[in-house]
């Protein structure tokens, strides 16, 4: 079952600068940050009610977030919902006939286990699943 | 001050299509359904937690949604922070140099007061201020 929306994850040049938005715009507080070398990213988490904002710097041009950069630009990069049992909602997600990213959890930012699911089947949106 | 995520704009082509992810695979339920006129959009509201995904289907092809549908696809559009005084929040990111789309709240959706904020300036995020 979703709870709620873990997080959103935001693609950016450099965290640095884009945090005086979320610190002095938004006056929220940046609660961690942590290097995820499996996604060759920097993130920095800010918490607003439920919901974290997580900044995505990458860290080397190979990485996925360096890629969507050069895409995409800025923006936002995926939605991130908060599940109690991520094997199950995988599950359904397969039943739906939806392409998974990850066919079973990898561990992510904060040691929880994560699985995405590709934007196709998802009208565009990138969607994680986070136990 | 910002208390949590009040919705989260998706861009898609058809309600009718993209809803089966949010109501099949993550379980939501639609609350409301609503066209707004001023904004040539139709909207569908599912909510997550203390969230909403908000579902929006261009009803002319003059609508800013139509306009994003062409040049990016479909996919996350804004990100809309509840916040308990829309006027000071507006002359936050005023004092901070960034460029607002609407200098006085407009009537969103659900009769809300709402404003706008330019990506440029918060990392390629569509900002929107929520009361």
């Amino acid at each position: 079952m979703i709870s709620n929306i873990d997080h959103l994850g935001l693609a950016v040049h450099s965290i640095a600068t884009a945090r005086v938005f979320y610190e002095e715009v938004l006056g929220l507080t940046c609660e961690a940050e942590e290097e995820v070398a499996s996604q060759q990213v920097r993130t920095a988490f800010f918490t607003v009610g439920q919901t974290h904002i997580e900044l995505l710097e990458p860290t080397d041009p190979t990485s996925p977030i360096a890629k969507f950069l050069e895409n995409r630009g800025e923006g936002i990069h995926h939605i991130a919902y908060r599940t109690d049992d991520i094997e199950a909602q995988l599950a359904t997600a397969r039943r739906q006939g939806l392409r998974l990213i990850h066919e079973s959890p990898i561990i992510g930012a904060g040691g929880k286990r994560v699985a995405f699911l590709h934007p196709k089947g998802t009208a565009g949106v990138l969607t994680e699943f986070c136990e």
